[in-house]
């Protein structure tokens, strides 16, 4: 079917890596709910308030990102100029606080914007930089806090607005990941990167539905450009599709034969504990996916209690201005398999 | 100096193009005011009205950016299908103007955000996946509004509030190129990929003062890892600086002995005649180096009248949350060499 010189090309939407980079170090830094949360021990950083420090909860968003580069980079023993790329991105307007945070960071930079897919994005546009030869080293980073993103995006936190049962909790916290041609770790293998996606769903309050569609259609690209079935991998991951997005993302899949099974996971589900923690439909935001992985999949590898990892990041790619101008939610999933072998 | 096995990485922060692909054809579309300057005879499509026919200035917007990318297809015959990615990027909060564009493009796509950099982030990404052989072709687009961006970012134009003269008039349009690892057109050779730099700088009516030192940075930089001299290109373009930031970076640059001659430009300039037509320091936003490149610098190629460019787009990255929580405002300049040869 490829017509060109794209040897790295497989099937229709997906790409795969000739020498796999490896993911050699990552730090999670969270705030003091998600510490408190099933995950809590596997964080690197978990914050006593949510300001840490700071006089606005923007500024805190930055300085999460900000610790989550410097502390993977000193975990790696290098500095900034030592990188060759560094991918970042977050929720807020023009992704502010990844620009800020790398004002004191002296590598090139490339802005994303995925939503909750940015870490995805991120290590799939990461890993073809270095196995196409671009790179030796590039940093993978993004992060959201619960404040800001809620004030952003619906309200501000101080007005105590009911939230309804599908909505999702924004994750405070970032997770940085270092990204080598060289080293020891999992690998990145291979990629299958997302087309928009929207079925026309208008909640705001309903990330899950709006992005289930993108996520099985990542999902399902990915296992037929390979040829895979979900039992090829020991976990499936998405984030963050919550307790509404998961269900759908099954019944979809099941009407094309794929049946999901308990590998099937979801990000925004592992982090908090939603009989405890009053999160509603579960974790959401760039920095849940981000710290699941960094904190606990990371380790989780490292354990060798996980070796053949899919981790697709949804994202929900509105704005306040487009819900208020009656449009519907276009999603994207971006899906990335990491593997020890 | 390199330490592994990225063989296409030359000197601090720049890459190479072993088989550097193509800019087989471009597609820009333009407001009426950008239609009445110095370049209006170069554009594919110049708009009537600032609405097109839709009933806010976001939807507009979006609609220019569907036109550049269908349009572009259509020159290539090709189809949406027909691409190995689609890169794009805008100025509104979570570039909703490229995802909502998205919606009818059955592409994979990822999301960039470098503000008005994101023409050249988006050219020297879109030219790593092909020459990394992840891609035989890659869209890539970007474009802004004047009336979204000014209600955005400062005041909505209905206000009529005054612009001081460093001001700088954000475009209205589109543009869109078409990245091939085969084909005829100039050559995107290799690019210098920027860190953020932020002098302090605070004043949102200034852009120019604050994206100066990036493009300064990046462009001697780019001299640097590759031993050029500003003479080795016909023509450096920055986009967009405007006259205030224009002659900042000829002054920082002299101070390293780096001289740029009658060869350095800014799209900014070339975009409106500033004499007849009231914007103030000249055009700025996603759609100017967009549009300026599109239209006018790739029928240069063609007419034979332009062999070496060094296109560096400039962003400014903050947001107006960001300067009413009294921040400066950090830039980023992304350089891409394209030529003929």
């Amino acid at each position: 079917m490829r017509r060109g010189v794209a040897v790295k090309r497989i099937g229709k939407q997906s790409v795969k890596f000739t020498s796999p980079p490896v993911i050699t170090n990552t730090f999670s830094i969270v705030g003091p709910m998600e510490g408190q949360g099933p995950l809590g021990q596997r964080f690197d950083t978990v914050l006593e308030d949510t300001f840490y420090g700071e006089q606005t909860w923007e500024k805190t968003e930055c300085k999460l990102l900000r610790e989550a580069i410097f502390n993977v980079l000193n975990r790696a023993q290098l500095q900034p100029t030592d990188l060759d790329f560094i991918l970042a991105g977050d929720l807020l307007d023009q992704i502010v606080s990844s620009n800020f945070a790398l004002r004191e960071v002296e590598a090139p930079f490339l802005g994303l914007y995925g939503a909750c897919s940015t870490l995805a994005e991120g290590l799939a546009t990461g890993a073809m930089l270095v196995d196409g030869g671009f790179a030796d080293r590039v940093l993978v980073v993004t992060g959201s806090h619960h404040d800001t993103a809620e004030r952003q995006y619906r309200f501000p936190t101080e007005l105590g607005v009911q939230r309804p049962p599908t909505a999702q909790w924004t994750v405070t916290g970032a997770g940085s990941c270092l990204l080598q041609s060289q080293g020891k770790g999992p690998r990145v293998t291979c990629a299958t990167l997302g087309r928009v996606i929207d079925l026309g769903s208008k909640d705001p309050n309903d990330m899950g539905t709006a992005m289930a569609p993108a996520a099985a259609d990542t999902i399902r690209q990915h296992l037929r450009d390979f040829a895979k079935r979900p039992e090829d991998y020991d976990l499936i991951m998405t984030g963050d599709l919550g307790a509404v997005g998961v269900e759908l993302v099954r019944v979809i899949l099941r009407k094309d034969g794929i049946e999901l099974g308990q590998q099937f996971q979801d990000g925004g589900l592992l982090i908090f504990d939603r009989e405890q923690q009053d999160v509603h439909a579960g974790g959401s935001g760039c920095g849940c996916s981000a710290v699941v992985f960094a904190g606990h999949l990371f380790k989780l590898f490292a354990e060798g209690k996980l070796r053949r990892l899919l981790l697709a990041g949804t994202g929900a790619l509105l704005s306040p201005l487009t819900y208020q101008q009656a449009e519907s939610i276009p999603s994207v999933c971006h899906a990335v398999a990491i593997e020890v072998y």
